[in-house]
């Protein structure tokens, strides 16, 4: 690299992957970290002081007037440094505007973070346990499941799943969706009203964040006395999502997936879903590598992302199976959420 | 406005406060509203087609490829707007990129969503009922505190109060934080370790959402026999707060409520914090106004904001009150958060 180059990451995951630095507000900002030649500053404000951080980093803690790109500004001065590449997804215009106000060449990059995309050892076996603990979470939670209850509830039994039971953190606020509900990929169960009955489809998309990794899991209970066009759609649904999870293995690039995932859908009629086949799971929920149709990435040993088709019918209901599955040494897909993928019928 | 120059809002809050329209994920960029002159368009994705928004916005789902900034670009052609403001301090650089790309001027504004800066009646009563939610938690669950505890188990009484007591849903992770921890002002209960014991100063900073609105409230806690340095510095914070909440009735400019308090407490020879004394509340646990030093906004009634000096004296202790107010049509502040601002001993 130029030695009159530098870094600057500013996506919360980016520093905590950098440097161990967490912050409190998941939609603020309250630090950056400045890559320079052989030094990495931790860019916070006064409410840090103190808060730990890996030894590779340090900590530079703005004084009360100082504003973050004035101190940006300072050390690149300090270290020769011209140039800062950047975030360009993440950077705000106003912060792109205060630093090119200080004679900060900026280099706009989209693949900043690219190191995140495979993970390491100690990453995977963080993001193994938060893929145990989901499944762990589901066998701890359909014993309870019965008609009159309402979306809300089995959310609410989930969460506290996962915080009481295992010292775990939500990945993201469950989906629960009943009959109509389901047919709404992002479906917002807080704001919901919706009640499990006799017959109804149940959709449950929920995450773990353990050690700060994440799991991701979406699996289909049927209750009672489930109609044989969900039990058909479910068969197919599920055959095309297992042979997309072994294609895995002959895929050189991620598109390729989302595309065979579909082809597989259509030979059994099923409608196309509008949301991608996958997505890298990390640190972020949704991060690279995306497995979409526009996709520009390739496998790689050691990623992990999702696969999680679906079927939907405005009004009607809507199913999704999905695993979080990592890319083994061979190249194959390993599937890390394990709890069973057959329709479960209570 | 010139007929030429639209609005672009892309702060998943301004979004919801233009157009009703929520979205699921809150750290990730899925909702823009294009306000014209006579519409306000929703531009999303179609994992929200049929989600709820007002009457006066219609939404506009892209279709699978079409990038948002394509359709932004395509409603500023057919409506002749050549021009858009845009909330510079949320845009990221690519989507200023992108959208230049297709030919739209763009105009940053910081003031973009001035209208959230003072509340309606209906705000008001969100944001009241929120600090009432608030009062009733500290009510609840301040008998369970005993020695022995942690902070995660006080912060998890809290979240569980909201959630299952008030249906209601927490502004942000409550900081428990007792003795040493107290003297960081950020601190993140959910990373650390602390425990109660006899004479223990315990810290704890909570906001209820309620209807979509924010409180924010910080009171001290006193466990058995607390020391009298505790108690004296405690009766001059005290004091300083309520000076401060006082003079907002003759306050015109608010940093003139930060410079006051400073000064309060420099009488009694507290040392200086390193935060504001106050933030805006409202459909973000911190928006406009400020209450800093560096603020420049004026006093208007029905602004909500917090005024919460603290005192800090690291590795040993810290204590912090913080009430959530709002200025009333006389322009005297009305306190919100009414649970009693005493030290409690316990």
């Amino acid at each position: 690299m130029d030695i009159h180059k530098g870094r600057l990451l500013s996506n919360r995951y980016s520093v905590l992957y950098e440097t161990g630095f967490d912050t409190t507000f998941t939609t603020e900002r309250e630090a950056y970290v400045l890559i320079l030649q052989n030094k990495k500053i931790i860019i916070t404000n006064a409410l840090y002081r103190g808060e730990s951080h890996t030894g590779d980093s340090q900590l530079h803690v703005c004084a009360r007037g100082e504003k973050a790109c004035e101190a940006i500004g300072r050390f690149c001065a300090e270290n020769t440094i011209t140039t800062l590449e950047f975030e360009a997804t993440d950077l705000h215009w106003n912060e792109v505007h205060e630093l090119k106000k200080r004679g900060i060449e900026l280099s706009p990059r989209f693949d900043i973070s690219f190191n995140r995309i495979v993970k390491t050892e100690e990453e995977l076996f963080a993001i193994k346990q938060a893929c145990h603990i989901g499944d762990q979470v589901l066998r701890d939670i359909t014993p309870y499941i019965y008609p009159g209850q309402t979306e809300k509830e089995i959310a609410w039994y989930i969460e506290k799943s996962i915080r009481e039971g295992y010292q775990a953190e939500l990945a993201f606020d469950p989906i629960v969706a009943v009959d109509k509900n389901s047919a709404l990929p992002h479906y917002h169960t807080k704001r919901g009203e919706g009640k499990i009955q006799d017959g109804s489809l149940l959709l449950i998309d929920f995450g773990v964040r353990a050690h700060n990794y994440c799991s991701d899991i979406t699996r289909m209970i049927g209750i009672g006395a489930v109609s044989d066009e969900i039990r058909n759609t479910y068969v197919h649904l599920l055959d095309a999502q297992i042979k997309t999870v072994a294609a895995v293995k002959t895929t050189v690039e991620l598109k390729e997936l989302d595309i065979f995932c579909r082809a597989e859908m259509q030979k059994n009629n099923l409608p196309n879903y509008e949301h991608s086949t996958g997505h890298g799971v990390g640190l972020e929920l949704h991060e690279s590598p995306r497995v979409s149709g526009i996709s520009v990435d390739k496998k790689m040993s050691h990623q992990v992302f999702t696969i999680e088709p679906g079927v939907y019918f405005p009004d009607k209901w809507g199913m999704r199976i999905e695993d979080t599955i990592m890319v083994s040494d061979q190249g194959e897909a390993e599937v890390l959420t394990r709890f069973s993928k057959d329709l479960l019928l209570l």
